[in-house]
């Protein structure tokens, strides 16, 4: 819990603030436990929301050759121009709900040069294949977390107190499985979905590949070998993010399935995370569902999207808007002059 | 559904339009068919929203006083005061989401003489109570229809083509209750929840009291009788006020309880209003879920709210801006230069 010497007071301040305005008690439903948390993450009874940005990790998988993806390898780095040119899902909601956006190559398999808008925190040329040897090195990984970590705190400089992160990776729904399985030690199988779209038979075929993959690498319990062994770069620096945002004591818009993956490795690291987290959507994509419920998290929007990118993040973000407002513009009962119960 | 001589072409282009976006096939979800939707609505395929418009309409009923609400009836006009100074919940979202409103008089028990922001269409001081009569007269019902779609007709000669409807009135869930069986024959106990948050025994006593008003009027049929028999004076001036949208060809955006209700009876009378409306939240009121399901409906959000006031429509809102986003700026596979499957 987030505490310090004045937690007790601010608690009870905060929800006398939310119950006192000209509602029902308790009608705002979720908007009232956002207020209540953005509050307390923000200590503050009027807190606001500055300069809020998506962090969007880009990174190509050595297992997306095994064939564990609806579309070629390829597609990350296009997809990387496209987000870059502002084509990209994430890009028109980002621009439509006025968040500041950032593009990080974490370790796509093509050399872009210099790209205006695009954070060079290469680690390589895309990750190993996990199903025959570890994704990454030690040092890679520990790479990923210290660049990442970089770019959030200068990102929290600028006074940004709420971030979300996206990510771009073909492949990347099968990191983001074996790392749900072995964190969750929910069975491999009910972590594997359709990704970008897989018919029965590539379903079957992934399946196959990724519990081979576990039987090479056996069971695994720390939290940084999980991430070492199957994470993306993407994934490990989205991880990395999400600590530095903790740490600067930012608000978290945690996306779908593979952000979320991310997130259980940095909650293992960190559990006190959880308390500045904002779970923002919940994919249709078939392991997130579980992956919210080990959490014991209900995200704020359904709406069957299975896009990544920090879509759910950029779509949320008006609601904390609304929440934050409500808490700072609404009458109270006695200031409007309206009976209470 | 929506028709006119170029449908079928329209149909097909809107849905290639949507397909053809970089991303995989569907994996924006309920924004595309809500993107498909503002499309066929408004028979473009580059819709735009324009001046998007709360009507908040306000009336008192007369089975308040019978002790069906867990607040007192002059809460009514106090809320009014607080909506048109812009304390309320719903005011607070539309400044936040950049949506116009306006504050209605449908009859509420009190004198307001001239207030800013509010505008006049008082029916009388209240409904009757209709536990031992009819609520209103069918004169009265008629002119709720006529003065509330000439409210309509203006906002819609200012270029409006997005209109939600809010309500304030204390007793109005009890007034949706009785309309939601009629409508839709679904049995009386299972239409009446806690409303402001009724406790055991007040629930008890709400569902004998408006089983009682059941069996004083007996089976209805016909949707007008059922409005003039239970509705509120807010309720009644919705349903007008959305046929008169429909009329103009404008998306509705459908709130929760109470505004669903006031759909329920537009519908039976023109069942193409459907293809017109967005249901924008899933309210905690008991009712609204199966009124959703008989409509074989899926709003967008579900923030377990039952505040109504038209909250659910603002916040649902910037939802919308976002789908029209995507359709109209989302970059195509062969624009972006993106590998398709």
């Amino acid at each position: 819990m987030i505490q310090n010497s004045t937690t007790t007071t601010l608690n009870e301040q905060l929800q006398q603030k939310i119950d006192l305005k000209t509602k029902p008690l308790g009608a705002l439903g979720l908007l009232e436990k956002l207020a209540f948390q953005i509050g307390m993450v923000q200590q503050s009874l009027t807190p606001q929301l500055i300069n809020p940005t998506i962090l969007l990790f880009a990174g190509d998988h050595g297992v997306a050759k095994a064939g564990v993806s609806a579309y070629p390898p390829e597609v990350t780095f296009q997809m990387v121009m496209n987000i870059v040119q502002g084509g990209a899902a994430v890009t028109v909601f980002c621009k439509q709900n006025k968040l500041d956006f950032l593009t990080i190559d974490a370790g796509v398999n093509y050399d872009f040069g210099i790209v205006d808008g695009l954070i060079d925190n290469k680690i390589n040329f895309g990750t190993k294949n996990f199903i025959v040897e570890k994704a990454m090195t030690r040092n890679e990984l520990d790479l990923c977390l210290e660049k990442s970590a970089q770019v959030v705190n200068q990102v929290a400089d600028n006074d940004c107190n709420v971030i979300g992160f996206g990510e771009m990776g073909i492949g990347n729904t099968s990191s983001a499985s074996m790392i749900m399985h072995h964190i969750t030690k929910i069975p491999l199988k009910d972590c594997i979905g359709r990704g970008t779209g897989l018919d029965e038979e590539q379903l079957n075929k992934k399946i196959e590949l990724l519990s081979e993959a576990n039987e090479f690498h056996g069971a695994l319990n720390d939290p940084m070998e999980i991430l070492q062994t199957y994470g993306g770069f993407e994934v490990a620096q989205i991880c990395g993010a999400m600590v530095a945002a903790y740490k600067n004591r930012m608000l978290i818009l945690v996306d779908g399935f593979i952000a979320t993956s991310a997130f259980l490795v940095a909650q293992a690291l960190y559990p006190e995370i959880k308390d500045y987290a904002v779970f923002c959507h919940n994919s249709n994509e078939i392991g997130h569902q579980k992956m919210l419920n080990y959490l014991e998290v209900k995200p704020l929007l359904n709406l069957e999207m299975r896009v990544g990118e920090g879509t759910g993040c950029a779509l949320a973000y008006p609601i904390l808007e609304n929440a934050v407002a409500f808490l700072n513009e609404m009458a109270s009962f006695e200031s409007a002059g309206v009976s209470n119960k």
